[in-house]
Formats: C-alpha cells, structure tokens, sequence
C-alpha cells in the first residue's frame, strides 16, 4: 500500500509499503479515503514539531473512510461502514482524564501527529476512536468532520446563546468554519479580516466581514452592537495584534476565546480585562459531543462544505499541496487516499 | 468639621470646612467613625487620577459610622444606626446596568473617587449605598468591610469550591483577605510572596507560604496539588513575571484571577491556556451580596482583623500614613476621623 509520509527536512515522500497487518482484536481496518490537510500538519512540514514526531510519519488526522475488516473482538462495527477517526487516545488515569477532561490527557497521543494517521491507504485503528458517518453524509464531505468539530468545541466554551452577537477575528478555514458554527448556534456574526480576497470567500458565505486597517474596529463593533460590546470573541488569527485588540471588543463580561497557537507569550490588556470583568478562555481539540454535533451539521448541510474545500489532491501531491496553504492561497485541501495503490498526479511537477 | 483633602501634587491638606448641610429627602448624614487607606487612595494621593479627580478631593471609600440625621423621605434609617457604605452609584441604564452588572456600570460614580468620600466628619449618603452593621461588629473593624467585599467578589468569580486548592499571588493586604476568604469558603491555599517580613504575617495567620525566589514555584504547587495543578491562581502582585508564570500554577481548566491592577499590557502564556483550557477571569469591586457577605464573615470574626490593623492615625496623619504604606510598612491603616473636630496628632512631623 502508499502512504505518504514526514520524514523530516520540508520533505513529504510517496513511500511505498507492506501491507497492513489484520487488525487487534479490538480495531478495525479501515480503507482511507479522503485526508484533510491543517495548519498543524503544516508545522509538522516545517519541522517545528521534530521534539515530537518520530519519522517517518505517515500522519493526517482530518479523514474518513470505510471499514475493510475488524478485529476478534469487535461487535458493534462491521465491513462496509463509513466512518472517521476521532484522534485523541487518551490514558484514562492522569488528573484530567480522572476529572472528565479526557481530550486535555496530560498524556495525550494526539492520532496522526504522536502517532501514525490517515495518509495511508490501510489504517488500523481502536474501535472507541470510531465516529460512525450517517446515511446522507458523504465520505468528501466527512473528511470535513475533525476541523468542524474544532470549530464545535471552540463555540461550546464561548457560552454563546441564540441571539449573541459574536466577532471571529480572522477568516481562514478555522474562522469560517467557527463563524458556521456559531451562526448555526443562532449568533449574529462578524468576521475581522485583514486579506480582501479571504473577506470576499467570507461574505461570499453570507457574513458581515470588517477590514481592520480600514476602520477603528473598536468604534465599529460598538455600533454594530448598539454601544454594549460583543457577547464573544474568538481569536483565530494568531497576531500578536489582535491578541491585543481583542479586549477592546468585548462586552462587560464578554468572553474571548483562544483558538489560535500563540507560540510565544502574547500582550493582554488586563487593565480591560479587570475593568469590564473579561474572560478569557483557552479550547484545545473537542470532546465526543463536539464530534457527533458536527457530523450532524455536516449531515444536514449546515456547513457550506464545497466552499470550503479548494481542491482535492492525489497522495502524491501532499508537499506541494502544502504550498499552496502557506501561500494562503487554498482554504481545505484534502488528499484523495483511495485504492489500494493511489491515483498518483498525471504531470504534477515535484 | 474637618476632613482630609487630596488638593494635588502629592499633598493631604487638614481642612475645615462649614457643617454640612442637611441631608437630602433620600439621604442621611453619618457621623464617620473611621476610613481606611487602600491602594487606589495612594495612586490618587500620586497623582496618577488627576484626570479623573476633582480637587479637592476628601476621598476614602473603605469607612463605618453612624448616622446622626436622616432625609425626610427616609424611613428604614434612624438615627444612631451603624452603618457602611457601599460606595458603588451605577446609573442603572448603561448595558452592563441592563444586563445585572450594575458594579460594572459604563457610567460609574464611584463614591470616594469620583465624587467626595469618607474622610470628612459628616457626610451626606443616599440611603441605597447603606450597609447596615450588626450588633457584634465593632466600628474598627466594620472599616474592613470594603476590602473585604473586594475579596469575596473574588473569590466568587473564581468559583472556587470547598476542597479546592487555591495559590494566592502576593502576600499584601488583599492577598491575604484573599487567602482568608478563599480559607473561609473551603479552600486549602498557599500564599506565594517574595518579602520574607511579609511571608511571616502571612504564616502567622495559619498559611503555607512559598518563596518564588527561592524553589520552583511550578514544581511546588505540583508537588502540594499531587501532579493536578492548582485549582484557582488569584494574581495580587501586580507583576509582569508573576502574570507570565501564573498560567503554569493552574490545572487543566484551572481558573487564573486577575485581582491586581496592571496598567500596561502583559505576555501572558496564551500556549499553556489553551493547552490547559484555562480560563482567566478579571474581578472589579463588588456586588451587594458580597457586601453582605463580607460584613457577615467580619461580625462572625473569621478574619483576622486585628493582624491585619496595622494601625489607627488621627485625621491629620493621613499624608505620613501614605509614606508608610509606599514603604510596604503596613497592612492596613485606618483614620480615626471621630468627632466635630478630629483628633490631632499630638507631637507628629510633617
Ligand atoms: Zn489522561
Ligand atoms: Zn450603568
């Protein structure tokens, strides 16, 4: 079978192996079909992540797929299923697995970074990470489930209610994909965006966008909120700036989550913080419900899934493809890992 | 009468003034008993308001007195009630009015700052701003009873539960009404202070203290917290590097209060909050219930009032008091403002 896979040095390789074992007696083999490339695969490309990966590294945790066989012990599952992966294996006994946080695991393997993922076309995996894929849900549009069910948990912590009015600052993949869930959550919303053309796929979904060097986004929010203050913010788009303008838009104990990666302390503004008694909340990956609340609004179309996914690559295409999301020039882009070889790139220059 | 007036440019003037006059229909007249001295009053004694006030100022907020003449409309009042004054005047009409937030109204009339406070002989208060004071609570130590309301709105937010594991930031006066409510409401706490004279006050009142200088202070509340992490961080110091590592004192979804006041922005680990899902909160002033609930915790004497008294100046002494709060010399020192005429200082050098 093909994977492709990390092995360090800005280096992707189409690498071709063994075929996989049966699956344990209490997994299943699934044949990957679609593999959705994310800003933290990106840092794997570019090795920030080297401490932590051990390659090579056939990784991807953004999938779904089909089950090809199951193990000894397996009851619930059977061939022919569509399913995906929730990636999070968890070790059940540190403080917060025992205080029910199970997706904060103080000994996280985090699927696809801390171990192997989707980028093969043979995957064995446990069957408690398995997430099954309604009827009406495509496998295209269900290897969409992973980043939505991101965008599920973040909007779950802000606390937003029907009729919140919430300010998503930036709008890339994981901003869209937070102003959707949150608008399906019933918020009226906004997205802060500085690149035009990201503003034009943003409005393009029926959103209100605001361009920041153009207006004072203080003084523009407080009208669109009729002098109260957004309910939420969600910091999406990593600048250092915006961690510090953020405070400015809340409302008096308005929330602010912390979606992006702030690899390096940030300035708050705690004077804004204490005056208008701020929260200011972190949200990492999702848990169980965040997961089947996203299957469930990708099911029923709440997610404009075509939208955001620009283009669908073959698996030897994964390195360029990720040149293409450093250009900012794609939203989603998902690798088409079927068969048991893989349709390989006619003319792709590498 | 007399009172003690903020005139600028760092000087208290001792000043007599006409009586006061009557109270208005909703208002009584207090004779105040005694006013205590707070940060705030220092930053206004520096300058760092002149903005804001309107000189001359009698300030003070932190008071206890007896009311000597009531308004005409009044009718729960009388003559020889003892009372304090929440000196919070919302304008009951702003959003954060609207929405239940009346201690963070846009339009703030904070009593004592922006509008003349308790350390003038008489003074005139609308009777919604009264606390009544009970039997048992002596006028010495009812001057407690602002910052302790302080401390309880605090430890309210932070939500913290009985059994919980509280690091307290900053071993002043406001850490250790923090550390004593937090005490009081269940919680185990440690104390983390650099000053050893102030670590000795603190531990005299029965708390673990650590000495950030010299042990880790993140391996040592792992340690104390059996590898969980604290609970709730209350950040009292007011210092940047305190912010910066009070993010690694916290568990998984661990709670980090933000009671000190840091006029510029700080890094703050935005990494760890959203790696924990920490949630940092800011706490401003109080709410009536906390009024309550602090004048309660006083009359039943589960603080330690008298170790926190550091001592009692007469009116004209308030200048040399501020001298001795700047040392970091004092908890907390009240003025005894009794009397038509205050009592002086006999023998005092200004
Ligand atoms: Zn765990
Ligand atoms: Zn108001």
């Amino acid at each position: 079978m093909l994977t492709a896979a990390y092995t360090g040095n800005k280096t992707i390789e189409l690498q071709r192996r063994d075929a996989q074992p049966s699956p344990g007696q209490d997994e299943v083999q699934i044949s990957v079909a679609y593999t959705g490339l994310c800003g933290t695969d990106l840092h794997i490309f570019h090795g920030d992540m080297d401490a932590r990966v051990a390659t090579p590294l056939a990784f991807g945790h953004e999938m779904s797929g089909e089950i090809t066989a199951v193990g000894s012990s397996v009851e619930d599952w059977a061939v022919g299923d569509r399913v995906t992966v929730m990636p999070l294996d968890w070790d059940g006994t540190c403080p917060a697995c025992r205080a029910g946080n199970q997706h904060i695991c103080h000994n996280l393997n985090f699927v696809g970074i801390d171990s192997p993922g989707a980028l093969q076309q043979r995957w064995n995996v446990r069957t408690d990470l398995l997430v099954r894929l309604p009827e009406g849900l495509d496998l295209r549009t269900a290897a969409l489930v992973e980043p939505t069910a991101v965008a599920v948990h973040d909007v779950r912590r802000s606390r937003l209610t029907e009729g919140s009015k919430a300010a998503v600052i930036g709008g890339g993949p994981i901003g869209v994909l937070i102003a959707t869930v949150a608008r399906a959550f019933g918020a009226d919303v906004a997205v802060l965006e500085v690149d035009a053309a990201r503003r034009g796929q943003v409005e393009e979904l029926g959103f209100i966008t605001v361009d920041p060097t153009a207006v004072d986004q203080k003084a523009w929010i407080e009208e669109w909120t009729g002098g109260v203050g957004a309910d939420v913010v969600f910091e999406v788009s990593g600048a250092a700036a915006a961690v510090l303008g953020a405070t400015d838009l809340a409302r008096v104990r308005g929330t602010i989550v912390v979606v992006a990666i702030h690899p390096t302390p940030r300035p708050i503004d705690l004077q804004r913080v204490f005056w208008r008694e701020l929260e200011i909340l972190g949200a990492r990956v999702y848990e169980r419900t965040d997961f089947e609340k996203a299957v469930e609004l990708l099911a029923e179309g709440t997610i404009p899934s075509e939208a955001l996914i620009t283009k669908v690559v073959a698996l030897d295409a994964v390195e360029e493809a990720f040149h293409d999301l450093e250009a900012g020039r794609a939203m989603k882009i998902l690798v088409d890992v079927q068969g048991d070889e893989a349709p390989v790139t006619t003319g792709a220059t590498r």
